[in-house]
């Protein structure tokens, strides 16, 4: 049994890791700007899809045995809906991957800065919708996909660490699941799934994002928990619905 | 033993996440356009295969345990000729995977709509010969690769799934193959290997895409039989060939 | 205990996939032609990277617990010198996996053959040095390459599939082992390390490519070797070193 | 029990490996310039990242049962650190690691002179900052990445490797992590976290490399140690604590 610190160390250096990769990817290895001396060999949206998906799947399995292994308040919350995580330690957990986020969006700041010319306002890989939309897709579009994914996304942890899931596997799954969700979703909105994923590099990108911030929030949340009753109302097993 | 309503909801969720990540990834990401904002970084045919393949890992390890995961009329069909589904639930397995693969593409359908300019007719991820092949691919080599593929697909399926397969690794071994499958053929035909990913997206692509629809009907059900009878005929033990 | 029958149909399955898929995405798939329709979005040298490697994963969750899934001489001829295969069915083994190779790069001849303008005589996936090397690497530099990448990838074989090899991660081991050996020589050489591989489609693309095609049967041969005499020498624990 | 000779050769086998795909993949398979042949179909960073991360996650599978499958001195001094390797073997990792380097930048060092035109001191895929950085980036940005990327890597190495760690799985969750580590980091230094994978290209690369090494040794070596403190402080179980 993983005592208190233990867990909250989990979920800060699984959650630092995320937002440090996914985001670190993102801000450091893309670029779409043709003059650019790395545009020809840069990583592409492909590449921050492996990068947020591979550091899910590899903090799950460093830390996963601690904590279970969420880094997301909306995992956090669709587990404690479906009754696999106490509702008592919901809040360590949200504290923890917020605080883990935040540290890991300010290592990349810091490490960004290192480069003449940049600029955290442009971007910092934060999400948006209409104006800040990476292909122009409106607010409806950006929450029914974030709710639809999220949804996706924490099915497949209830199906995967569940009684029946493949010993071993979870943490595989579950990474690969965010790796196809972004290759899906980077265009609409760069991506969220994940309320302390968005809410730690707004921090740093200023007002813009953080007027948008909100959607990021809400969508994941409701996600998490219409996947909570969909598992219970249709696929759970029996033992587990009573 | 899992339910009635619990396969049909586990081939139906699995059904839907196939189409809504495999057609929303190509729809939403891939860009062929030199001038689109996004072309430099978007996923192109690789991230399209990846995002097909691992949306079939990431279901059926979260929903294989209740269905057996084949989100795939050619793949319920050929297990079913091979005795590995009871031909009496075929018809339950092929409507929820109808229905799912339907629901995919209306939620896909919606999201696209929240880009300006969006229109399905331009394509909106369906399979196509002749003058709708991505590359120019006749009729006779858009049947023979699915053909192929799709007894490839199902002979895995059969190897993995059965009593000597390694435990765990099904669904691995099977969204790679289908990541490997989207590799050689998208550009002949789009790629199918699945009549439910077919036939979904040409109901909302119009009548040019509907009338082509039978081909990605009939090459992966004759894919799907002859790889099982491929299966009974060399490769099956003893024991499981009684 | 498997047949010979199972076992040369196992091999044939195998390498038939492996052909079909490796130089199916890299004829099909592939372009660097700058006015090609699909020259935005092709996969590649990664994509075909991936293509030769899954395609070994998956066969050998398919079709290795029948034969050993080698699909390769290069390999049968490292196992059979290692002593984990008997000398007596080193033929049956290698017969089966020229005839598999050149049934999947028929296969692929006739699908590649219904897009207008096609020719085999411009590649068709074929190995090569000096002239026919895709960037201009010499004979010596291919040899080298061929041996160098061979020895490793039959001493992953050696390793994974030995008594101590983690149960199940094997053909995981294996085929990533074959992406990562892509990556590296596909510039130098087309990559072999399978003179099966190499064989199939030279039949196809006429007398420039036959002609170079013994430097894929020697190296290949000389490193699975070479890598039977280092593992037996070097890592072999006891028991199996006497 | 493993001898000291094979624990020798796998650490001396694996490292060959890591430098020879990693360095290798990016000295022959990656190209920004334009004019270039093969740019259209260059590997890019995200093939460079495949390489280096799935060279170990196959080293490790197949000699990780032997040696621990360290290949990078910041890894075992890590493991040192945290009681996991006997200090007095510290000593026979590190040469065996620095000596497998060496040959693998040696032997690519031939092929890669193989074609006409090649010049080591041009790059030969060392490790740079400031004028040496892909994309510019300074001495202090590089230190820090360095230092919190090894830290991870090596956090995940001891969290998947101790007692409670899912069996089988920690050489694709480690060399995934490098898959990860390679995303962000390529631009900023061209991604080290390994003194022995710095070492070996500088020497052939020249002065100019060689000046800048020292980094690329103090900064995975914090790292690693770094990791350890964290691990044991944090994150360990009780009966690995005491």
């Amino acid at each position: 049994m993983s005592s208190t610190v233990q867990k909250a160390g989990a979920e800060f250096l699984g959650t630092f890791w995320l937002v440090f990769a996914g985001c670190g990817s993102a801000v450091l290895a893309t670029s779409a700007a043709p003059g650019d001396t790395g545009a020809q060999v840069a990583i592409g949206w492909l590449g921050v899809a492996l990068a947020f998906g591979l550091a899910v799947t590899t903090g799950a399995y460093a830390f996963g045995h601690i904590s279970g292994g969420h880094f997301n308040p909306a995992i956090s919350l669709g587990l404690a809906t479906a009754g696999r995580l106490p509702w008592r330690e919901l809040p360590l957990y949200v504290v923890s991957q917020l605080v883990g986020a935040v540290a890991g969006a300010a290592a990349l700041f810091a490490i960004a800065s290192g480069r003449a010319g940049f600029d955290a306002t442009g971007g910092f890989a934060t999400n948006g919708y209409a104006d800040r939309s990476p292909e122009g897709y409106g607010l409806a579009a950006a929450l029914l996909i974030e709710v639809v994914l999220t949804a996706v996304f924490v099915l497949v942890v209830l199906g995967t660490t569940g009684p029946k899931g493949a010993v071993g596997f979870a943490p595989l799954a579950i990474g690969l699941t965010l790796v196809v969700i972004h290759l899906i979703s980077i265009p609409v909105d760069n991506t969220s799934v994940n309320p302390a994923r968005s809410i730690a590099p707004a921090l740093f990108a200023g007002p813009a994002a953080l007027g948008q911030v909100w959607l990021f929030i809400v969508g994941p949340l409701v996600g998490g928990v219409l996947a909570a009753f969909i598992h219970k109302g249709v696929l759970a097993h029996r033992e587990e619905r009573a």
